[in-house]
């Protein structure tokens, strides 16, 4: 499979999930516990993983496997990183609204490049590392405050801590990503034994999250398993199955593809929900938005378009210098 | 002289005219009747341009000059550009409001990029339209309203005929800057000659629409001449020499260097001056200011950095595959 049909893919998916959040929503918020939700996908993931490899058993050669507890015991890592990530962010909210956060999220693309470079020693050309700046700049744009909206702050108006922890939550999304391709791509084990031991630990990690909340609110809702499915509708479902299918491509662009693309793919999702919610939820179309949406094409071109498309100059038959332009002149002076 | 030095002091020059506009009118608005500005800085230059011709026919070679009728002929034709231009602008007004007119006039950016290719034959990579696009949608990022701002409009919700009519002012513009490249190029007079006749017909035209814009108001503020001081302080004279000596730099840009070029130092300066009017008449300092400088100066980096530069792929030694990475995991599980 190409990774370019993926990564299409996974932008269809990753934009239907904001879509499907939404409308699996009430007027009064969710019915079900949110929590829940990337509990399920995970278990889905390792449904999924653990079928598939099974099915590998059966091929022509059995898939490569390192069982290794010196390999094993890397996979629980980037579960680990986004425990803390999850607090840091909870953390950040203390000091900057939800808009200000979202505005700062748009940071891991770049902190996702650096990253990139630093721990995977990728090399990126200069037009490659303006393509990936561009591209946390097209989507900054689109999120930009129109005329009209209630809350109007102004620029770094916030707290520094607000703003340092904004970075240092950027700095774990892109750890968390770039740790991970890094186990895909270790070594050539089967992408599904991969996928096992990552959601296993997955499984255990938002599992023990649930629990964590329980004891925080002292079970007054009652233990999680007793209300995993509660007020679970058939949108609930494909929320479910939607975070889950997201997670198993991005798990394939991870060791077939890499980070750049995933983090192509995230934010040209993210500029289709807004698009798509000007005609499902009457979002007003904005200037902004359609200024971030020529930002990003822009950058994915120059991310990924050959060089020489890009640099050469057009080759056309020489000019004789003077007689075109002196037409024009003759037309101009005739008007 | 460096063409870059002449575009830094258009830069400068052009952004001080704003600010200097603005610290010439009182809170009633202008003093002085603000169409003698355009017409007194056109004969600036050609008392300029004169003497420095003047000097030039003392020097060791005297100056080239073409004062056949068939070439001088084509002089009027840049203010003829900008008469129908003028008038095409008053009526856009008619049909969207000056935001809206403000935010297209940024479309005069990627005209000129078509004419300059069409009519001067000059080539540009694909890199080099993406930066000129790019400029364009910087400029305009910059000026998205901001939130609480007090009129809010929707997008496109003016009438067709006034982004038609916007198109066509855009192309008007366009099609003046590259007209006067090709009147200084097209033969190597002297710079002050070409001027001479640039400006000769300049102030003739500025002077039939002082006499024009009398007619319309029945003389009822007295003819031009007789007015023409009225009201005029240091900083009025100011603005008209700072009108008159940007008008002789981009004269240079014209003939040594491009349309491009002043494109540029234009964007650059009205960034420039949004920026100075956050210090000198307390602005907000926006978000999309802040977003706009950024891809602006992106867009000026891709037109003009060297290609090499651009696309070569940092050289590093031979890196050992997994050491570093091993090290790094080390860390990782410290922690």
């Amino acid at each position: 499979m190409q990774w370019y049909l993926v990564a299409g893919l996974l932008t269809l998916l990753t934009s239907s999930q904001g879509i499907l959040t939404t409308l699996s929503q009430n007027n009064r918020g969710y019915n079900y516990d949110y929590a829940t939700v990337p509990f399920l996908a995970e278990v889905f993931k390792l449904v999924v993983s653990s079928f598939l490899l099974w099915g590998e058993n059966w091929g022509s050669q059995p898939p490569k496997m390192t069982t290794d507890w010196k390999s094993v015991r890397l996979f629980p890592i980037p579960s680990i990183i986004y425990l803390i990530h999850n607090n840091v962010q909870f953390a950040t909210l203390t000091y900057v609204d939800t808009s200000t956060y979202q505005i700062m999220g748009n940071l891991k693309i770049v902190t996702t490049g650096i990253l990139f470079r630093i721990f995977l020693k990728r090399k990126l050309s200069n037009l490659q590392w303006l393509a990936i700046m561009l591209l946390a700049v097209g989507t900054t744009t689109s999120q930009v405050k129109g005329c009209g909206e209630s809350s109007c702050d102004t620029l770094f108006s916030a707290p520094i801590q607000g703003y340092m922890l904004g970075i240092l939550s950027a700095c774990l999304s892109a750890l968390a990503g770039v740790y991970t391709e890094f186990l895909m791509k270790k070594n050539n084990d089967s992408l599904y034994w991969q996928n096992v031991q990552l959601y296993t630990f997955g499984a255990i990690f938002n599992m023990m999250r649930l629990l964590l909340d329980d004891i925080h609110s002292g079970f007054e809702k009652g233990p999680w398993w007793q209300r995993l499915l509660n007020g679970y509708t058939i949108t609930t479902w494909m929320v479910v199955l939607n975070l889950g299918t997201t997670g198993l491509l991005v798990s394939w662009l991870m060791k077939y593809a890499d980070n750049i693309v995933k983090v192509y793919a995230t934010s040209m999702a993210m500029l289709l929900t807004m698009v798509l919610s000007v005609f499902l939820f009457d979002f007003k179309p904005t200037l902004q938005l359609l200024l971030g949406i020529i930002i990003c094409g822009m950058s994915l071109h120059m991310y990924f378009a050959p060089v020489n498309m890009l640099v050469e100059l057009p080759l056309t038959s020489k000019t004789v210098p003077g007689t075109l332009n002196e037409v024009a002149v003759e037309k101009l002076e005739g008007s």
